[in-house]
């Protein structure tokens, strides 16, 4: 008999099974996929994009093909520190790195921040990527509700390492965390000496009124000279260009940027050269500000066409907020016994995926809420996943 | 006053300053750098590559733009399952992920294998990467002389939770790993279960003799049916076309790329779809193979242009074994009392880097050994360097 091999690390045991439900959906014929927050390839420029992968290489070879530096192109770098910066915030290129998509950004600040069992105040219902990249530690989470009326930041920062937020039409509920709100987080991490980190994917996609300022910004503002703030920004170019680059980045005090990068040195080395003068040139040429106009109408009438279609075949069933940017719809079951991990397997059966609530809480204990996603499919599938949506919860279990 | 922020992560502080100096080596002006393990940009077909970038984004703007599948683009997978399959190795998709860089897959093998101080059964000297990826779970490491003539590798093997080794001229001493010593070390694996971490990224730079067997090979051999033993398997494609894509990938038994796709997850989502789009293009239209041979050329005559160097200047102060391959040559001193840490310092002030055996080392004890890598520069400045590191090895400290 072969000997038993050496067990597998603990973290490993704790995912539900929900994973394991999207990828067996592959196999659903004519699926209609609401569950992911997918970007629609109508959106790419794909002669433009590739003219400028082949520029990248041909008149840059070495910063393409080569090893970058760990924490970035310097050019790259430069680009983003005058990109965010504003009359209130000085940034130089010692504040920006840049990481393998958003999702490392998350990974890299687990790595310098958490010992085992470390405590995360984060806004709650949380993105399940950042529970994804914080589990190996076993973090405890303080769930922070920005929006309750009673919510004190100070109260939910103390002790803790950091405290996560995405103010930008959260994922998963769509929220927009207003600007006192904004104001209250910014002075209670300044007054715990609190990282708070601002996870951004979603600060482009305003679809009605105007963007609210960064944390990073309102930092800035708080304090001249050299940024060195507690706001730990993360962005990425995966909304705002294409995720198939996997470009992300960090804007931060320097001391955060420097065990972020010593951290990448052990994680991946350093991001993709190619894909760093991609990002680089989009910036550069205006391709990605050229973008946005055609994105923000895409995905405005999407996600009207989507709130429309719920409120026609799902208002007895679901309460939900027409959200004012972002990827998603939250809607919560008006039934408090609803089981949104149950609804899952039934609405698979009927040609639709959406995502369980369960997903969004460390616990996992939260099954009364779903969260849709209105970028990838026309309004005609919208319409029709909504009403495949409504059979199934109908049906019996 | 400010409030003090929270400490950063143990892990964070137990790096040495040789990161440091290399930093500051950047500030040398004519600095003859033989310390990375860097290829020479005259190898890559800049042309050719650009062709492949704008071709992958045009020709297929879904796999290079959107995420990929966490575990990788299926039809890359299979064609590296193809790639190193042989009459008893039977290898499928399963047995296969894509990775950013092999250095991911280095940290990925640590999140899903090592608790808090678990144990590495690890070749010593070890890569200096290993070492930086695993370093925040506090490993203990158990150094394997390979060489030693009393090595038992089953007594190494004895509670740890993977053995590493790279068995095709080892970084960094450039060493092989003999026939028998492979077949010692798998059926050490085999009688104990413990996993064998194959880190290959040399295995193509065979610069005089023929290729030995990989230990993936002799594991397949050893059972029939799907590849499912203990042999992990890391290749890269830094060496064989460019790092500037960070395209790695991992061979193993099933519940292994399980394991590591999970960890993968919340690591950094997937690999960028057009790095992988490229990989698979440089492979299926045989470009990867056509660099081979002019790689091996240029990479042959410069390591005995070293040799002849070091012969000439640095016989007196160092022992040295001539490398049948990869980039490195591993020198140590005739004198025990050397100290490899203070020559580096010696070495900048006179313009040559070179790397200290103190990295390699988990202790950072080992001081009297240096790593020399001969395929970043021509003939004449491997000479000069040479020079250069006699007189500052000459000079008063």
């Amino acid at each position: 008999m072969a000997p038993s091999r050496p067990a597998f690390a603990r973290w490993l045991g704790q995912t539900n099974d929900v994973t394991q439900i999207f990828l067996s959906a592959g196999q659903v014929p004519d699926l209609i996929n609401m569950a992911g927050g997918l970007p629609d390839p109508s959106i790419w420029p794909v002669d433009d994009l590739a003219a400028l992968a082949a520029s990248a290489v041909r008149d840059h070879p070495t910063e393409a093909l080569a090893y970058s530096p760990i924490d970035g192109l310097p050019a790259l770098r430069d680009l983003l520190a005058a990109r965010y910066a504003t009359p209130g915030l000085t940034l130089t290129r010692d504040n920006v790195m840049i990481t393998s998509g958003g999702m490392q950004a998350l990974d890299l600040i687990g790595r310098v921040l958490l010992e085992e069992g470390g405590l995360i105040a984060a806004q709650a219902p949380t993105y399940l990527g950042a529970l994804d990249a914080w589990r190996p530690h076993h973090p405890r989470f303080r769930p922070m509700r920005l929006e309750a009326n009673d919510f004190d930041p100070a109260a939910a920062f103390a002790g803790a390492q950091f405290a996560y937020t995405v103010p930008n039409f959260s994922n998963p509920t769509g929220r927009l965390v207003g600007l006192a709100q904004r104001q209250a987080l910014l002075a209670a991490a300044q007054a715990t000496g609190v990282w708070l980190i601002e996870d951004d994917p979603y600060g482009t996609l305003y679809y009605d009124g105007a963007q609210l300022p960064r944390l990073l910004t309102l930092a800035g503002q708080a304090k001249p000279g050299p940024y060195d703030g507690p706001v730990v920004y993360l962005g990425t170019l995966s909304k705002e260009v294409a995720p198939g680059f996997r470009i992300g980045w960090v804007i931060a005090a320097p001391e955060m940027i420097a065990a972020l990068t010593a951290a990448k040195q052990g994680s991946d080395m350093c991001t993709s050269g190619l894909n760093q003068r991609i990002a680089l040139d989009a910036f550069a040429s205006g391709l990605a500000d050229r973008m946005l106009p055609g994105i923000l109408d895409l995905y405005r009438s999407r996600r009207d066409a989507l709130c429309a279609a719920m409120a026609r075949d799902l208002a007895g069933l679901f309460d939900w907020d027409k959200p004012e940017g972002g990827m998603f719809v939250w809607a919560t079951a008006k039934d408090p016994g609803m089981d949104t991990d149950a609804l899952l397997k039934k609405t698979l059966a009927h040609g639709v995926c959406i995502t369980p609530s369960s997903v969004f809480d460390p616990e996992g204990t939260h099954r009364r809420s779903i969260r849709i996603n209105f970028t990838l499919n026309p309004p005609e599938r919208l319409a029709e996943g909504v009403r495949r949506l409504a059979r199934a919860a109908a049906a019996p279990a």
